[in-house]
């Protein structure tokens, strides 16, 4: 392994790519982005982005033209669970010495502990508990997949408020500001209303949940969403603690998982820890690890 | 008028059409059936199925070629919420002397009032509450469609039964004899059940309510599920009556509906009617009618 001389981090997704490039000791020199990678979204692309990305990286750090054979990669990738898709994009390394491909999860994980065996709950458009215990095992709660799954995540949310709305316009609910500030989004009328969910996937249905949050303090039923989400929240990590009850576990995802701590159960939540660092530097985590 | 001899009745779905045929004083001389008809599917489709399902109720009555110029037709179809279907339908009428075209929920109203003013609440693979007052206003309840609303139905039991057996494979909940029976189903695998999600359309998520239905006595999430879907029904109705509180209200739909009687709160339950006929006969009464 003499001839590595970078350790490279990636963590791609569907709407952009992040990527770090450290030393073989590890230690992060330059960060970069470039555009979305998810598997899902066609598997060249992932690899150009992916590839443009780390050129981007290197030329920060003055060297135009980068010897891919001197890098190892370690990437945490949406897509991976579909097996053809993460098979493929194996067999199309663009060069690299060494690569290790994972979920975009597991590099989290990794990133949340920095390395160490625990769990994570990841919120985000969707949601999903992991887990990598001491033995090896790695376990996964939710994520599922829109609309039967994804418990407590933005799209979630968004089911219950594109619900909301039906019920509004039908009677069954009363109309609040809550509920005229969803309207100003979906539109007023049944038509509009259905035109609206004609066009919903994930995306747009998790589009939904900050106005769901706006209205946690105010509204009766946006809290009841909320507090309902945050259950939800316990309830993976609950599954994920069944394996390993004092299994150390950070929330992650950003906003929508900062917003929603007030609505998860407080001994629950005490019991969690913040993630220490990021997806990106997970991915530099596991191909570190792999390489030791 | 003169020149109408023959009153059909047409209801019209997606798995097939019943048609009856009565004279000009509305009561029933026969009944035939055909393939299906509901707009989604085609509209050309649908007249063809709906011609020979006529036919078919001619010949029973021993006249091999109607003349469809001494027929006026009633017809309750799915699909009509479409206005451009609605349209395209009424366009090709192949040669009746009147058509009258509703929605397959308003036929089923009219039928399940014998032609007076009230509501119903229909509950199949979906469900919706459709209401007709005696100022002439018309109300609908529900109804919004695959995956967000049809609360009660058929598919909303299936929805809560796929989550269930998402919830048994991560650990989220035990495994019950009700979890074996859906799993059998849907596959025992991660691997098999996303196979199994992957195709599921509202009418395979349905599939799943007949083994909530036969758990229901003996599981307690299954008897959760049923109670939830008992209490959206009873939301249904009283969200029709919100408008008109003595409203005369039905609920239908045949297996499940009838199953579903003992998780619908009992007091609403004992505000409610039987159907007094069917659809089809809805769809003959929507004609006799208009020409009244």
């Amino acid at each position: 392994m003499s001839k590595i001389q970078y350790l490279i981090g990636v963590d791609g997704g569907g709407t952009g790519t992040r990527i770090c490039i450290a030393g073989p000791d590890g230690i992060e020199k330059v960060r970069s982005d470039g555009g979305a990678s998810a598997l899902g979204q066609g598997i060249d692309k992932a690899w150009l982005n992916i590839s443009q990305a780390i050129k981007a990286g290197f030329a920060a750090l003055g060297i135009d033209e980068p010897d891919f054979a001197q890098c190892a990669v370690g990437l945490g990738m949406s897509g991976v669970h579909n097996p053809a898709w993460a098979e493929e994009f194996k067999q199309k390394n663009p060069g690299f010495a060494k690569i290790v491909v994972e979920t975009d999860g597991f590099s989290t994980l990794l990133g949340a502990t920095n390395g160490q065996h625990g769990g994570i709950i990841a919120i985000g458009t969707g949601s999903i508990g992991e887990a990598w215990l001491p033995d090896g095992q790695r376990l996964e709660v939710g994520g599922w997949g829109f609309p039967t799954s994804d418990e407590g995540s933005g799209a979630f949310l968004g089911l219950k408020a594109i619900n909301h709305v039906q019920r509004i316009i039908d009677g069954r609910r009363p109309v609040t500001e809550f509920g005229r500030k969803l309207l100003s989004i979906t539109g007023q009328t049944k038509a509009e209303i259905f035109n609206w969910m004609g066009q919903m996937k994930q995306g747009e249905c998790a589009s939904l949940s900050p106005v769901v949050m706006e209205f946690g303090a105010s509204d009766e039923y946006a809290r009841a969403f909320l507090q309902e989400a945050g259950q939800e929240i316990e309830q993976i990590g609950l599954a994920l603690r069944a394996h390993h009850a004092d299994l150390p576990l950070a929330i992650c995802g950003g906003g929508l998982s900062e917003a929603l701590r007030p609505y998860i159960p407080a001994d629950f939540l005490a019991s969690t820890l913040r993630p220490q660092k990021d997806s990106c530097a997970g991915a530099l985590i596991l191909i570190y690890q792999a390489l030791a």
